[in-house]
């Protein structure tokens, strides 16, 4: 991070900023549902890396726009995520027993609590967002923010993408199909993160076009990154087991074009994620050595 | 129903006119998520009563309102209904491998597809709810109706009551926290009903929490009904195996007190019910009729 200095202060400036609008929004652990709170909070507060909301922040800062009505949908974002990865770990899909080096939701709430708070946590997001119209009764960019965001975390965005991996699970992919789930599973949240961050702003048509374009191109250098360390990395520096794609005859980049073809495509995709960043008239040298970062990011 | 002629010619338009506002919103079977969309309509056609739409539409009708403008919400309210017997039905909640007479939706797609296309269907309702910005953008009937579907569909609502329930399974229950199950579980949803009808009618916010009571009450009939149809009814008449309560030492109202002091309850309930539509300024005979029937249901 040449160009940048001290790149990782400001990250950690980033990520305390992205923690905070996350604690201001979770639900308080208490009544009869008491224990649902706490399944949502415990997987909310597994130390997740809080990219997305991060990017969201950061884009909404691009176009100079109210931080204070982003916070929600920041929040908001990480519990869509998170949700993800709950039911994502759960016995009938991936059936892992850690994350992030901590047991996962249902193996210390159960399979039943797993499967409830993941969808209350999704529910939540939506609750969550609503608040943002308290500061902006009926404001027309956030009802464009929530389209965007459910359109992007439905079946035509994350769960669509997740639905064709589960259908496919252990099958031949064509490339086709591969980068329908990569697209949809892992660029779907990355797009709705950044474009809601422009949308807020108050961003032109044609930049949010360009934030999509350069978000969809930072989530698929995301996850063929994810792909590369499945196989070059150690479970410790990871926090999860690594090998897991092959020990379930996963189709990845890797898998279809080998580590050194993977690579470069995750360098094509950032150049390319930085060069429609570049072509914007206002700039944010934080979000731009960011989008560097994913290229050598060892976790 | 001696005060109410051809009560079931009239509850058969009802259903046909929830059916149509429900296929009006279903997700189009096609694309690389062909599947998930399948599994959604599968579980969204199988058959049910469509009492929620239908309590909205009749409590829209009720306070004179635009009928055209609560159509999105119907379809979205049994999206968010079948989500929950979706996720009821699978092996880490009910474990039911039948429902109104056909396969669950997990028997026949499987089990992370039973997952995946429950929660679609509940993120599905969202996209559903938001096309009412369509016809009447920026609304703040609309915004306080989403607040309302979304708060007592959560943690707050039938959420929060299936997280009870499920943690409870099998231990005895006081009547506090057996209350608390059915007012979330079942009757949320029913307030959702027809709160958003009453809602998006305008209707004033002292009818509103009328509209709140009455559908509180409507809710809590219906589910100790269920209780007690559970013991008295046959399985070809209620299309799902009766006695399971029994068997999997559920405790319910019929257990707690009784089917004779369940089904005082459920007549009690049901008369304050109406005790409170009778006293709006506005009246739905129709509205009436079927919260009697109510009492009176074979299944």
């Amino acid at each position: 991070m040449g160009h940048y200095v001290n790149f990782q202060d400001e990250l950690k400036k980033r990520t305390d900023e992205a923690e905070a609008a996350i604690r201001q929004y979770l639900p308080p652990e208490e009544g009869f549902a008491k224990t649902m709170a706490e399944a949502m909070n415990y997987s909310m507060c597994a130390g997740g890396k809080r990219l997305r909301p991060i990017l969201m922040l950061e884009t909404c800062r691009l176009f100079h726009g109210d931080e204070e009505l982003v916070r929600p949908f920041m929040a908001a974002m990480e519990m869509i995520h998170t949700h993800s990865l709950i039911h994502d770990d759960l016995p009938a899909i991936d059936n892992d027993d850690y994350r992030r080096g901590r047991l996962t939701t249902h193996k210390v709430y159960g399979e039943a609590m797993g499967v409830l708070s993941g969808v209350a946590l999704l529910n939540y997001a939506y609750e969550t967002m609503f608040r943002a119209f308290d500061m902006a009764p009926g404001d027309s960019r956030v009802i464009r923010a929530l389209r965007v965001m459910s359109e992007k975390t439905g079946i035509y965005g994350m769960l669509g993408g997740q639905s064709v991996d589960v259908e496919n699970d252990g099958k031949p992919l064509s490339r086709e199909m591969l980068d329908y789930i990569y697209e949809h599973k892992t660029s779907a949240l990355i797009e709705a993160s950044m474009m809601t961050g422009a949308i807020l702003a108050g961003a032109s048509e044609e930049e949010i076009a360009a934030i999509e374009k350069a978000a969809r191109n930072i989530g698929l250098a995301f996850q063929i990154q994810d792909d590369i360390l499945d196989v070059t990395s150690t479970s410790e520096e990871l926090g999860k087991p690594v090998h897991s794609d092959e020990k379930n005859h996963k189709v990845t980049y890797v898998t279809l074009f080998g580590i050194h073809k993977a690579a470069q495509q995750v360098e094509e995709l950032s150049r390319e994620a930085l060069g429609i960043l570049g072509s914007l008239n206002q700039k944010n040298e934080f979000l731009c050595a960011l989008t560097e970062e994913l290229i050598s990011r060892r976790k």
